[in-house]
C-alpha cells in the first residue's frame, strides 16, 4: 500500500481508506491477494495489448499508456460512474485525457469496458489508414465516450476545468434537496505537459480559486519527456506549487501497480474537502518493455523483439497477438449493466423530481435538450439610441437582457469588466458561495458572471469544457480586447473544430482602439479567424447589425463566433439591417450605373459611406454603391446568384473594400483595398485613422486615383492593389 | 525598516544589508534621517507629476506609477547601472517594464535621470496626439533606454527572462578571470497579470529551472486589477508558488514609501545564490490620490478637484502643473555622469581584455557589432542527396554546419528533438554548469542547444530577450511543429512588431504530417504567419528551396522568420533553385501558350508537377507552366514587372494554387485553389492527401474541369474558385 496523504505526509490515513473502498466495492468475498493476481492479470494483458496495437503498424504511443493501466483499471472497473451502453447520459462522471496522444489507452478502455461502437476491429484499426477508423491519433469529441477533444496539450486540463465548473454551476441552479440531478465528477488525466504548458497553469491557477472539489487532476509522472528526462526542463517542486494554487495533493508511490493506492486515493479526491485534488502518480513509461522509462518509449513501437520478449516474461504466448483473456473480458463485464443501473435511478431521480418541483424540472429538462426559450430574439431592442455609440456598448445593449433573462449564457471577462459591457443589472458572480473578496464582490455557483482572471486563454479552454459538458446546456460567452484572441487562439480553434457554441465578445478591435498603440491594435488576426473553419468572425457597422451579429451568433449552434467591436463611439446608420448580417454581406447603398462598389466593415462602415458621398460631390462625379460586409464566411455560404448581385464584380465594377486591417482575404472580393500596411501606432482614435490615410479625403482621393489607373493600366484589373 | 527575508521571515538581515547598502553607496555624509526627507518629497513631487500628466489630456494608467514610485527611486537612483547618455551601452543593466501600460513610470524616470530624447516636451505629450511622441501607450523598443516594448501582458517577464540567459549565455562564452566582459543584471518589473498570464507562468518555471541569479523580478502587489481586488480571481500564495519554481523570494511590507528596505531587497537579490529573486513588494495602486487602491486608480486620470486636493495634501501649489523642483532635479543629477564612468570603464576593461585575450575578444566584438562570420553561407552544402527527404530533415542539413560553426546561433526546441532536426554533432545544452540531469544530459551557460520545455509560447518570448539583448549579437532559433506556434503567436507578433531576428523552424506543416490528426494539422493558421507585417513565412519544396529559406531568413537583420518543413519524406526536384526562394516565387517549369499557370508550394511542390505532366498527358493535353511559391511576403517586395512575368495573370492566363490549407489569401496570386475546406482527419500522410482530393488524378480532373468552368462561365473569371 503506497498512497501517502500529499499533506502530511502519513500513508497510514492512505490505508484506511483503501480498506474502506475495499469494502465499499463489495469485494469481500475477494481476499485483497486474489484481487492483486486478477489485477496482475489484466495488467500484463492490457500492456501487451497495447504493444501488440502500436507494432502492427510500426507506430503510436504505446509508453504512456502502457505506464498508465493501473490507473485505467481503477477508473473503469472502480470508481468512475459512466454508462457504456448510454454514453451520454447526462450526470455521467467527465473523463478528460489531456494527454491525449496516450489515446490508445482510452480506447482499450473503452473496448474493454463495452462502449457499443468501439469493436475490436475498431479497436485494431489505430494507426490504421481506415477512413471511418474510431481510434485518430488523438481522442475526438465525435466518438462514444470521449467528451473533449484533446491533443494540443494544455486544453484538455483546461477543458476539464470548465466541466467541473458545468457541474458546479448546473447543480447549484437546479439541485434541490434530495434531488441531486447533477451530481457528477470530473477526472483529467494529465502528462509532464500540461503542468508546463501556460494555459494548464493558468486552468489550474483558476480551479484552486474556484475551490473545484468535484475535479481531480492524475498527474502520470513518468519523468519523461520526447527530450529526455523532466529535469532537462522542469526543476520544480509540482507538489508544493500546486498546494500553493489551492489543491489537494496525494502522492501515489507505485503508479504501475497499486491499484488499491489509486483506487483508494481516487475515492478520497472525490471526498475532498473544498479543493480540487492532484494525485502525483509515480509511474514508468512503457514499463515491462525494454524501452521502460526511456523517452523512446513514448512515440514508437517497440519492435517485434521486444514485444515478443515482454510476452516471455508475463508468460503468454509470443506467437499470439492481441490477446483479451476470459479473465479480463469477466473483469470488466459488468461494466454496460451498472452503467444502465445509473442510468435507470437518475431517470427515477429526475422524474421525482418533475413531480416535487415541476417548473424547475421543465426549465432543466429543456437546458438538457439544449434548447432556448422560443421567444429569445425579443429580448433584443427593436430600436437603439440614434446617436455615437461605441460598438462595444450596443454588444451590451444588444446582449444584457439575453444574458439577464436566459440561464443559459455563462458570461465571462478576462479581467476587462469595465471595458467590455458584459455586466447585466442584477448579475451574480460565479464563484465559491464562501468567498469574501476584498472588493466587496461576492457570490455562488449558481452565478452566471466569470471573473477568469487575466488569462484569455484558459478563459477560452474552460469555456470549450463548460460548452462541452453536454449540447448547447450552457452557452459560454467570453470577453477580451480582440487582440487577446490572439493569446487564446489555440483554444478558440478547439471550439470550432469541435463544433462547440461558444460566443466570443472581443472589443477594442482595429486600429481605431487608439492610444493603446500597435502591441494593442489587431492588423493580422483577422486573417486567422477569418480562415479558420467553422469559426463566424463578424464586425457589425452599427447597433443594428450589432444585434443582427449576436442573433447569427446565438443561432449558430454549432460554431463558435467572434463579435469584434469598436472601443471608440461610431454613428448609427439609417440603412443597416440586422436581419441581413446573416447573409454576410449586402447592399447598403445601391446606385444604377455604378463606377465603383466601396466594402465597408465593422466600426469603418461609415467611412464607405462618406467616401461614397464625397465621390458623388466631387469633381470625378463618381457614382459608388456601398456594401456592408459584416461576416466572410456567412457570405460565402450564401447562393451565387446572391453573392454576384451584392458583389457586381461580375458586371464589371471595381470593388474597393476599407479597412484598416491587412487586407489579406479580401482579394476574393474586391479588387483594391484601403487597407493596413503596417502594424499601427499610439494616437488617439482620429489620428490614428488619419496617420494611416483612413480620413474621408485622402480616401476618396485614393478611390479616384485607384480608378484612373484601371484605365491607364489594361494589366491592372488582374491584380490586387493596396491603395 | 520593512524588509522580511522570504525564506526565514527574519526582518533582522534586511535590516543588516540595508545598512550595508546605505555605505556602499557612499551615503554617509548624510543621516539617514535626512534622505528619508529627500525622498519623501521626491516621491510627493514624481507622484503630483504622474497626476498632471494624466489629468492634462483625461486619460492614461496613473495608479500603478504613482503606485511604483519609491521602487522607481530605488532602481533608477541607486541600484541599476546604466548611462542615460549612452543608452545602448552593450554592458548596462536591463530594465524590463512588463506591466507596460503603466509606462509613465518609466517615462518620467527616463526624462528625469537624463535619457537625452525624454525632453520636458517629450513627456509631457504623454496621450498627446504628436505623431512623434516618445510617450506612447505602452514603452516601445525604438526608443532610448527602453529594452523591450511590452503592454500585451506576460510578454515581458518572458523577455526578461531571455535577456538574462543572453547575460548568462555570453559571460560564460567570453568573461575571463579578471575580465567579466558580460556582467549586467536583468530587472523586471510586473503586476499581478504576469502572475495570470500563461506565458509568464511558463517563464518564471524555466528562469527557476536555469537558476538565473541575474534575474530580479519586482512584483508591484496592489491587490487591484481591471475588475476589483485580485482575490476575485486569484487566491493562491503567489511566495509558495514561486519558491515551488526555484526562486528566493523576499517580502517588501512597505513599497508605497520604503526605499531604504527596497534598495536592500534589490541588492541582496543582485547577491543571491543560485536562484533568480523575486521581490513581492506590497504597494498602493494610486496612493495619495483619492481613489487610492481603488480599481478605478489603474485606467483613468485622477480628476481636477482630486489632483489639486493631492497637491495641498502634499504641500506644494494646486495652482502650478508639471512641477519638478530643483531638489528633485539634484538628486538625479548624477545619473549621466556615472553612467558615462561605467562605459568609460566598460572601455577600458575591453581594451584590456583584447590585448589579454587577442582572439577571443575579436570574436566578441564582431558579436557586439552584429556580425556574423563573412562566410555563413559556404557552410550550407552545395548539394544534397537527391532521394525523398522530409524537409524538416533538409532543415537539419542546411542549418546543422551553420549552428555548429557559428556562435551566434542560440538554437532551442519546445521538447521535439527528436522531430525537429536541430541537433548538430557536438552540440552543447545551455544548462546551469551544476545541474545533473537523469538522462545524464547535461550542460553549461556556455551551451547553445536549450531545452525549453513543452512551454512554445515562452519560448518565442524568451527568445525575443536572447534577440533583444543587443542587435543580431545572439540569432536565437526555435523549434516545434508548426501547429504549436499557434500557442506562440503573440510572441511571434512582438518579434515583427520590434523588428527581432529570430528564426522559427516550424516542422510537421499541412495534413502532410498525418495521423495525428486535425488538432495538429495546420489549416488556417498560414493565413496569420502570412498577413503579419514584417514576418516572413516560408514553405520550401525540397532541400535546394531548404537552402533558400535559411539564406533568406538569416540575411533578414530586423525581420523574424518561419520556416515551415515537411514531417513526411518529399522528392527532391530538378528545377528548384536556393537563390530564387529570395524572391518569393519563381517559375519552375515554364511552357509557351500556356493554358494554365500551377503554383505550386512546399511539401506539395511535386504535386504542381506531377499534375503538370499528367495535363499534358492527358486527352485534354492542357498545357501548364508551373510557379513555386515558397514566401509571398518575399514575392510582394519584388518589382511589378517581375511579379507579372512570373504569374503571366495579366495576360490571361489562370492560376490555379495547390496547397492543402486555408486557400486565404492566394486569391490574390491565382484563380482558384484546390485547398482544404475544412479542418483534417487523422491519416497517414498519403492517404490524408488523397482523402482530401490531392491525389494527382483527382487534381488534374478538378484543373480540367475548372478550365472547362471558366470557358462556359463568362463571370467565373471574375471569382475566385475553391476546386
Amino acid at each position: 500500500m503506497a498512497v501517502t496523504n500529499g499533506v502530511n505526509g502519513s500513508t497510514e490515513y492512505g490505508k484506511n481508506v483503501v480498506d474502506g473502498i475495499v469494502k465499499e466495492a463489495k469485494l469481500e468475498a475477494k481476499s485483497v491477494a486474489k484481487l492483486s493476481t486478477e489485477h496482475d492479470h489484466i495488467l500484463k494483458c492490457f500492456r501487451l495489448l497495447i504493444a501488440d496495437l502500436c507494432q502492427q503498424f510500426g507506430g503510436g504511443h504505446p509508453g504512456g499508456a502502457i505506464g498508465m493501466a493501473a490507473i485505467g483499471i481503477s477508473l473503469w472497473k472502480y470508481v468512475m460512474r459512466y454508462a457504456p451502453h448510454s454514453p451520454d447520459f447526462f450526470n455521467r462522471d467527465r473523463f478528460v485525457l489531456s494527454n491525449g496522444h496516450t489515446c490508445l489507452f482510452q480506447y482499450t478502455f473503452h473496448h474493454l469496458v463495452g462502449y457499443k461502437a468501439m469493436t475490436f476491429d475498431q479497436l485494431k484499426s489505430y494507426h490504421s489508414t481506415r477512413a471511418d477508423m474510431l481510434c485518430p491519433g488523438h481522442p475526438e469529441i465525435d466518438h462514444e465516450g470521449v467528451e473533449v477533444t484533446t491533443g494540443p496539450l494544455g486544453q484538455g486540463i483546461s477543458n476539464a476545468v470548465g466541466l467541473a465548473m458545468a457541474t458546479k454551476h448546473l447543480a447549484a441552479t437546479y439541485n434541490k434537496p434530495g434531488y441531486d440531478v447533477v451530481s457528477n465528477h470530473t477526472w483529467c488525466m494529465i502528462g509532464d505537459a500540461c503542468l508546463q504548458e501556460g494555459v494548464g497553469l493558468e486552468a489550474i491557477s483558476l480551479a484552486g480559486h474556484l475551490k473545484l472539489n468535484n475535479l481531480t487532476v492524475m498527474y502520470d509522472n513518468n519523468q519523461i519527456t520526447c527530450d529526455g528526462s523532466v529535469d532537462l526542463t522542469n526543476s520544480e517542486d509540482v507538489n508544493a506549487k500546486m498546494r500553493a494554487c489551492g489543491w489537494d495533493v496525494i502522492d501515489i508511490e507505485d503508479g504501475c501497480f497499486d491499484i488499491e493506492g489509486i483506487v483508494a486515493a481516487l475515492k478520497q479526491a472525490k471526498k475532498s474537502t473544498d479543493k480540487p485534488t492532484f494525485i502525483n502518480v509515480r509511474t514508468i513509461i512503457g514499463v515491462g518493455s525494454a524501452v521502460a522509462g526511456n523517452a523512446v518509449a513514448h512515440g514508437a513501437a517497440f519492435g517485434k523483439d521486444d514485444v515478443a520478449n515482454m510476452k516471455k516474461i508475463y508468460g503468454f504466448n509470443p506467437e499470439e497477438h492481441f490477446v483479451i483473456t476470459d479473465t479480463v473480458r469477466d473483469f470488466f463485464a459488468e461494466c454496460p449493466s451498472r452503467g444502465e443501473k445509473y442510468v435507470q435511478e437518475w431517470d427515477e431521480l429526475v422524474a421525482r423530481y418533475s413531480e416535487a418541483h415541476p417548473e424547475l424540472a421543465s426549465e432543466f429538462k429543456a437546458r438538457v435538450r439544449g434548447e432556448l426559450p422560443a421567444n429569445w430574439k425579443d429580448l433584443i431592442p427593436a430600436e437603439f439610441p440614434n446617436k455615437l455609440t461605441p460598438s462595444r456598448a450596443s454588444s451590451g445593449l444588444v446582449f444584457n437582457p439575453i444574458a439577464q433573462r436566459i440561464n443559459s449564457f455563462l458570461v465571462g471577462t478576462a479581467d476587462l469588466s469595465p471595458s467590455v459591457h458584459m455586466i447585466w443589472e442584477g448579475k451574480e458572480d460565479f464563484q465559491h458561495p464562501e468567498r469574501k473578496t476584498a472588493c466587496g464582490i461576492n457570490g455562488s455557483y449558481a452565478g452566471r458572471y466569470i471573473h477568469y482572471g487575466v488569462r484569455e486563454h484558459a478563459m477560452c479552454a474552460v469555456a470549450n469544457g463548460l460548452a462541452a459538458f453536454a449540447p448547447n446546456t450552457i452557452v459560454p460567452v467570453t470577453s477580451s480586447f480582440f487582440i487577446f484572441y490572439l493569446y487564446a487562439a489555440p483554444a478558440v480553434r478547439m471550439g470550432a473544430l469541435q463544433q462547440l457554441q461558444v460566443i466570443h465578445a472581443a472589443t477594442h478591435d482595429s486600429i481605431g482602439m487608439g492610444e493603446d498603440g500597435p502591441t494593442h491594435q489587431p492588423i493580422e488576426l483577422p486573417a486567422l479567424y477569418r480562415a479558420m473553419p467553422n469559426l463566424l468572425y463578424i464586425r457589425p457597422g452599427d447597433s443594428e447589425e450589432t444585434a443582427g451579429a449576436w442573433a447569427a451568433a446565438i443561432d449558430a449552434k454549432r460554431t463558435p463566433s467572434i463579435i469584434s467591436t469598436s472601443r471608440h463611439a461610431i454613428p448609427q446608420l439609417a440603412q443597416t439591417r440586422r436581419d441581413a448580417v446573416a447573409r454576410g454581406a449586402y447592399v447598403l447603398e445601391e446606385v444604377s450605373d455604378a463606377d465603383v462598389t466601396l466594402i465597408g466593415v465593422g466600426a469603418e462602415l461609415s467611412f464607405a459611406l462618406d467616401v461614397a458621398a464625397a465621390l458623388r460631390a466631387g469633381p470625378s462625379r463618381v457614382r459608388a454603391r456601398v456594401v456592408s460586409f459584416p461576416c466572410q464566411r456567412l457570405f460565402e455560404r450564401q447562393p451565387a446568384d446572391y453573392r454576384r448581385a451584392t458583389l457586381r464584380r461580375h458586371a464589371g465594377v471595381p470593388a474597393v473594400v476599407i479597412e484598416p486591417y491587412a487586407a489579406f482575404g479580401w482579394e476574393r472580393y474586391a479588387d483594391a483595398a484601403i487597407c493596413m500596411k503596417s502594424f499601427g501606432k499610439s494616437l488617439p482614435s482620429k489620428h490614428a485613422y488619419e496617420h494611416f490615410g483612413f480620413g474621408t479625403e485622402a480616401m476618396t482621393a485614393k478611390v479616384e486615383g485607384y480608378l484612373r489607373r484601371l484605365k491607364e493600366d489594361e494589366f491592372l484589373r488582374s491584380e490586387f492593389v493596396e491603395l
